[in-house]
């Protein structure tokens, strides 16, 4: 499937899709850009601009039909198809990531973990194995692996970057704070969880209440 | 202190705060927008553009001196002082905000999880206590709070977001997975993990090696 779509949509493709399941859990069959607008606090236009990127869900009229427009924007998501990750270190935030049941909701399963603290190991979280670091490279070259979750300090990140690269990883959802130098065909999702915070202290020190 | 800064602007600042603490560790004196460029992958003229906000820190056959650069963002930033936060939920997620020690040297200091579940209450993290949950209303009444996370499932992210904005929290840190309706003056930073997953999944369904 190739669809021309800004990445400016793209970003913002997460967030109809959840708003759009949200609806079908209450059991919306269909909503108007205007109702839609109302719930998501962005312009009818908006969504109807973005929205027509997926042509044929919006009628005049009738509005969007939620289900079918969930489902497109899942497939262009790559949401109808399942995703094996690893996540590399076991340390709280790397358990926390195996233990969301609701990436599995969405395709998303963790099969192992790798840690190379020895007193983790062997050990598990909610059934799925805390396997040796050393032990990382084998499993990728045995084992189907889409995405690499790096849940360890910045200074192991570029070490075991480069093992996951060398063995044909082509997604990596970084966690350590700091840049992968990858090939350009390995896409890299960085979440630097400190930098919210910046974001934070920077509006409690810039924008005061009277301004907004 | 009021500058005025494009939000694009502000972005980046995390990023520039950042490499300029590594320079400093590394105890580079200055540095010209061609070297920071380099090893940011971003243009020169970027750079120059960007900092040109501080003013007087370029010049011309010198570059930039890395310390009143950093130091002068940080201010920006607000990370001249320091900022107490609570972390509500002591799940994973919760313990390892708690445990980040990152986050204290740049002045950010977890002083309390709470949480609902009984047999976590009274332990302690990394010595940061875990209250219950039904104390936080006190807990807000009697200690001066900066930044609260919000480290719990989504169904509980409304009535907890609630009593934050009702003692006065100004700056909310969510990483539940649900859009917090709260007044204009309150700025929330959403970190939707699964939006991570669904960017990569999306690449990888997307755009093949051979596009980039």
């Amino acid at each position: 499937m190739k669809k021309d779509i800004s990445p400016a949509v793209i970003n913002r493709l997460p967030r109809y899709y959840r708003y759009l399941g949200d609806l079908r859990e209450h059991e919306v069959i269909r909503i108007s850009s205007r109702e839609l607008s109302e719930r998501m606090h962005v312009t009818a236009s908006q969504i109807r601009q973005d929205l027509n990127n997926f042509g044929g869900f919006g009628q005049q009229g009738y509005g969007y039909n939620v289900a079918n427009l969930q489902d497109e924007i899942g497939k262009i998501l790559g949401l109808d198809r399942s995703y094996n990750l690893v996540v590399i270190g076991a340390g709280n935030l790397g358990q926390a990531l195996a233990n969301y049941t609701d990436f599995e909701r969405r395709g998303f399963f963790v099969r192992a973990l790798f840690e190379k603290d020895e007193k983790k190991v062997g050990k598990s979280v909610r059934g799925i194995k805390i396997l040796p670091a050393s032990s990382l490279e084998k499993y990728l070259k045995e084992n189907k692996v889409d995405i690499a979750a790096l849940a360890i300090p910045r200074e192991d990140a570029a070490s075991v970057a480069s093992i996951l690269v060398n063995n044909g990883i082509k997604a990596i959802w970084n966690f350590a704070h700091t840049d992968l130098r990858v090939p350009a065909d390995v896409h890299v999702h960085n979440v630097h969880l400190i930098e919210g915070l910046m974001q934070l202290s920077y509006k409690l020190t810039n924008e005061s209440s009277d301004e907004e």
